[in-house]
Parts: structure tokens; C-alpha cells; sequence
């Protein structure tokens, strides 16, 4: 059993943090909430999602697995205009998701959890550096990076306190320097890693310019994205696998 | 001869809603201002316009019938600013169209009329259902209908009093019911059609969202709807043929 | 030696008019600003820019000769926010660029400025006819023409006092007039050449629509488009070569 009436933003912004990875995906409905855990095909980029239950207006379940279609669901809840509520049902007959937004209804076809990819554990790192950000700086290091690079490097120098990104080109390099003043926070350590700048550019779709993004970070190590969604009653931590540095 | 001012804007979206069906027409240039009726080239959407005189600033004409290529004449308004007015006049001699806007001054070659498409007559149908909604709602229809389905089921049903849009998929389904608490008028009757979704979009896109659109509906009919248009000194009927039912 | 500050939208929209003609370019560096001068490789566009030491925050140099990718540039400059600053150093050594914005640091690589066409001289021509008129109306102009024909035809009216654009397509015409009235200045003299329209859309791209624009023009003759930048402490000059009239 599920049903659950929340606003269609907080759905939406939820689902979205998941569709820039993945197609398909399981929704975990749990007493406390929903969880959504992916990995894309290749194994580099996952995302970690949790929409508590007072995220909700309303939210009832006795538990379960669904597989859904990110793309279509994402579609019919697109259809509520800003602020409006979107109900979500469950048919358990008929494995069917039963969506209405003010006399719109939808009947959304589940699919079949077993034949979606299986959930990632998102391992403890307990890496050695700990910058929290502005999203839009971390939109700013991507745009830039783009400039010149496939790739970007995201490091912290634990001697200048400072948390810095580099993209080198064939011809031309990008540099950026945040200190202390301009971040948000910074636990300072020793720490560089190489990361594929598609798979950022695609994470950072999902952060809100004026979320406060924790990163961890190490030396040639994977980087840990966490930020809060539905005003702090869910949240995302996105962890991207780095590229082995050539030189 | 013909000759005659009118606002930019409501010339515009009086073309409007005659080429989301045909890339040329008939004008009628009449005593009590121009009429178009033209039908598309597979005789499935039909379109009935009329812009009365006193929607121009000035109108002088003693009759004929002009052929135009609805884009380039599209085009030729779509010159003029908000608010502007467009002076058109005809040379009976060298057949062409001047249309002035401020300074601007374009000649549109017109088309043979005989070589354009015969105009159809709109029947008149005495359907049983009278739906009256908004634009907007139109709309709404018409982008959840597209979720998942090619084709559009429009419906009243007179028990309930309630218009009804369904649209099936191969896997989801779309239901979207409007009460006479939603409508902004209801003439209950049992009616349910089956349309084509591309020919409901064209003409919604010269539906305005704020127009109160009429509706006419029966069992397996064709669909009327009609709006006014410049401030009620002009109106469009679009009538769609239904398709087959194949259940 | 070359070191500088300036606003992000003065160097953008310096840039920009050079970019609408050619891909890289030579920038003179002199003690009074910048100067640029370029040729299409079709020999039909010339610009020439400068833009003052004055227009600058700060400017120093000692003379010399860079050659830039223009578009590289114009994306290191566009990472600038709305009034941002932009600090550009030469390394003499590595010959790069190093483009600095609020902890963002590009280092951009030059070109051999011999592997850059030779810069254009600007004849002076002398021409008879001289008109001042907004940058909207070049733009309104350009869109008008661009409906029907692939040439658009600038002149002046001795007699009648006026500023004229024809463009004549395969059936449909299009013809603008500005009288004295209309225009900011008029120094009559009988003129009349015929254009390619892509140049003078790609002109116009980099003419601000408030801009004073000065046109000269003769029979048969190029024109040239004169109008300042950064507030008067810049000017640019467009010449487009005249097209041999086919009647």
C-alpha cells in the first residue's frame, strides 16, 4: 500500500536528482520516507536519495519496492503548474501508479524492480577534506572547466586553506581559487582528484544555485555531494568515481 | 477594391488560426468585413473565420475573393510592434497586396484563387453536448493527452454532467474531468468522439488562454469550437472530424 | 608588456564586433588603447574598432601585436557576471593570455599574429551621402528585407530628403523610407548600392539597438557604419563592399 500527496517541486526536484544519472529506477517506500538509490551504466557517478515522510502532506505505505520510468513520471508531474499537489497511489493489482493533479489523472505502468540495475552501497570514505559551497560557485567551476577540458580536477590545499578546480586543455587552462572567506565552510586536508566533467555537469543540473553543497574530498579518490532538498526534509549525496590522472 | 486598416495584432491572430490548418486561403473581402473558410488537405480539420469591419480602424472594399500564402503574409505582419497598425491595400491591376506598416512598405504577390483548395462548408450539426471552457484548459487537455497517446477521446457525460478528455497509451493512461463547477457552461448530453491529438494541438495554438471556448460534441461526431476573436468583432469555428473507434 | 581592467561588457561587446566578421584577429596594443582591424576572407566586411585607454579600469603597456581566437576569448570574457571586472595579462615568455575574473583564472593561448590575415586599411572615400540613424532602424531594416530577397538595397533620396531600403524578391517586394524627420541627421546626396543581406544581418548583430549609427554612402559605392562603444571612449567602423547590380 502507498499514497502520498506532496507538492509537485519537491517531487519534481527529487526525481530529477535521479533522472541525471538514470532511467530507471527503484523507489524504496519506507514508514520514514522514500529512498531512491542509483548507479549509472558505467559505474561512475551514484546518487543517494532520501524524501522523508514530513516532506509529504500526506504519506502512507506498508512498505514495498516500485521500478519506475524517471522520464515518464517525471513528465505527468510536470503537468501541475508551481505550487500545485500531486497524489500518488499505488494499484497493487495492477502495478499500475495512479497520479492526480486537480482532475487530472494519470495511470503510470511500473516496472518490474527485478529487471532494473541493482541499488549501489555508497561506501563511507571518511575522506580527508571537507568543503561546503555555494551551488552556484560549483556551476561557475563547471562552466568554465567546459571551457577548455573534458575533465576537471577538484582539490583542496591544505597549507593555503583553500579549495581550488583546474581544467587543463591542449592549449588553453582554466584555474579557479575559492579560500575560506569565499566558502561556506572548509575542513582542510590534502586532497586532488581527476573527475570526468560530464558526469558533474549533469550532477550540478540537479543542485540548486543557492544550496549549501558538502563536499568530501581526497587524493585520487572519489567526491562526495551532499545537499539538502524539500527544506532540509530530503536529501541528496551524489558520489562520482574519478579518472586515473595520465600524468 | 480593397482597403483597410487594422491592428497588427488582431490581423495576426486572425491568421493565425486559419494557418495551423493550410499554408494558403481564400480571403472573401465582404461589405461587413473578410471571411475565411478553409479545410486541410487530408479534409480532417476545418476552419470558419470572420473579422468584421468594425474590428479595422478603416474598411473599404466592394467585394472580390484574394488567394494568399498565409506565411509570407504572416511574415509581412509580424513586421509591425506591439500596438502598430497595418494598412493593406490591393492592386486589382498588377494582383498584389501592398501592406504598410509605419514607413515599411511590402508588396505580397497574391495566388490565383482558382488554384487554391476548394473552401468547404461547415455543417451545421445540432450535436447534443455544449461544453463551454476556457483556453487554458483546452491546453491542459492537450499536453496531458500527448503524454502518452497519439489520440484524444473528448466527452460529456450527462449523467454526471461532467466534460471528460481520456487518452490511452500503450502502458499509461491520461484522465482529465472538468464538473459544471469547472465550465463556464454545460449543456449535458451523452457524447464521446475519438481525434487525432496533432490536429487539436494545431488548433490550440491559435486558441487564446484566456477565450471562452465553445464546444459542441457528440456520439462519434465531429468536434466544434468556437471562439471570438478581436474583442468579439470576429470569430473562429474549427470543426475535427472524429476517427474510427478501433475498440 | 600588456597588462589591463576592464568591464566584461565593454571587452564583450568591443569583441563581438569583430567576431561577426572573422574567427581570430590581431590586436595592436598602443599606449592610447586597443585597435582592430579585420577583413572577412571574402574581402566584402571590414571592421575597424578602438577602444580607448580610457575605457579601461586600468591599462598599461608597452606596444606590440597579439593574435587571439576570437570566440575562445569571447567564452573567457562571457564567465564574467553583469558589471564584473576582467583582467587580462600577457606572458611575454609563454605567449598566453591570462584572463583574470573574481578568483577565476583562464590562461588562453595566443596566435602568431603572422598567421593571421593582414590587417585591412579602411580607404577614406569621401562619399556624398551621410545618415544618422538608430541602430533599431538598421535592425528593422535588415529583418524587413531578409523576408524577401538575399540583397537589400540602401540609397538616399537627394531631392526628397530621404534615407531608403529596397529589397526585391522573386515576387514579393519590400521598401522603407525615413525622412529627415525620422532620422537624428541627414547630409543629402544621391546614393543608391546594393548589399549582400548576410553581412549586413551579421553587422547589425553588434549594433546596439540605442546606438547613433552614421552611414555613408555613394552609387555603387560601399558604406560604411559608424558607431561608438563604451560610451564614447571606443569606435567601431564597418565597410561592406557593394554587390554588382544584375538590372
Amino acid at each position: 500500500m502507498f499514497k502520498a500527496i506532496v507538492s509537485a517541486d519537491t517531487l519534481g526536484d527529487a526525481l530529477d536528482s535521479v533522472s541525471v544519472l538514470v532511467d530507471e529506477c527503484k523507489i524504496r517506500l519506507e514508514e520514514e520516507g522514500l529512498t531512491i538509490r542509483a548507479v549509472d551504466p558505467a559505474n561512475v557517478g551514484m546518487v543517494d536519495l532520501t524524501l522523508d515522510a514530513a516532506a509529504f502532506e500526506s504519506y502512507e505505505t506498508d512498505g514495498g519496492v516500485i521500478g519506475v520510468n524517471l522520464s515518464r513520471l517525471e513528465e505527468f508531474v510536470g503537468m501541475a503548474d508551481a505550487g500545485q499537489l500531486v497524489q500518488l497511489e499505488l494499484d497493487e493489482e495492477t502495478r499500475k501508479l495512479h497520479v492526480q493533479i486537480e482532475g487530472l489523472e494519470g495511470t503510470l505502468a511500473l516496472i518490474d524492480p527485478d529487471s532494473i540495475r541493482q541499488e549501489p552501497d555508497l561506501p563511507d570514505l571518511d575522506l580527508p577534506a571537507n568543503v561546503v559551497v555555494e551551488g552556484a560557485d560549483i556551476a561557475r567551476a563547471v562552466k568554465a572547466a567546459d571551457m577548455v577540458s573534458d575533465h576537471i580536477a577538484l582539490g583542496v590545499d591544505a597549507d593555503e586553506e583553500l579549495f581550488y578546480v583546474d581544467a587543463e586543455g591542449d592549449t588553453d587552462d582554466v584555474h579557479l581559487e575559492l579560500t575560506r572567506e569565499d566558502l561556506i565552510d572548509l575542513t582542510a586536508g590534502d586532497a586532488r582528484s581527476l573527475f570526468s566533467l560530464d558526469y558533474l555537469q549533469d550532477m550540478n543540473k540537479a543542485i540548486p544555485s543557492d544550496a549549501e553543497v558538502t563536499m568530501e574530498l581526497g587524493e585520487e579518490f572519489p567526491v562526495k555531494l551532499h545537499f539538502d532538498i524539500a527544506e532540509g526534509e530530503g536529501s541528496v549525496t551524489f558520489m562520482l568515481a574519478p579518472r586515473i590522472q595520465s600524468d
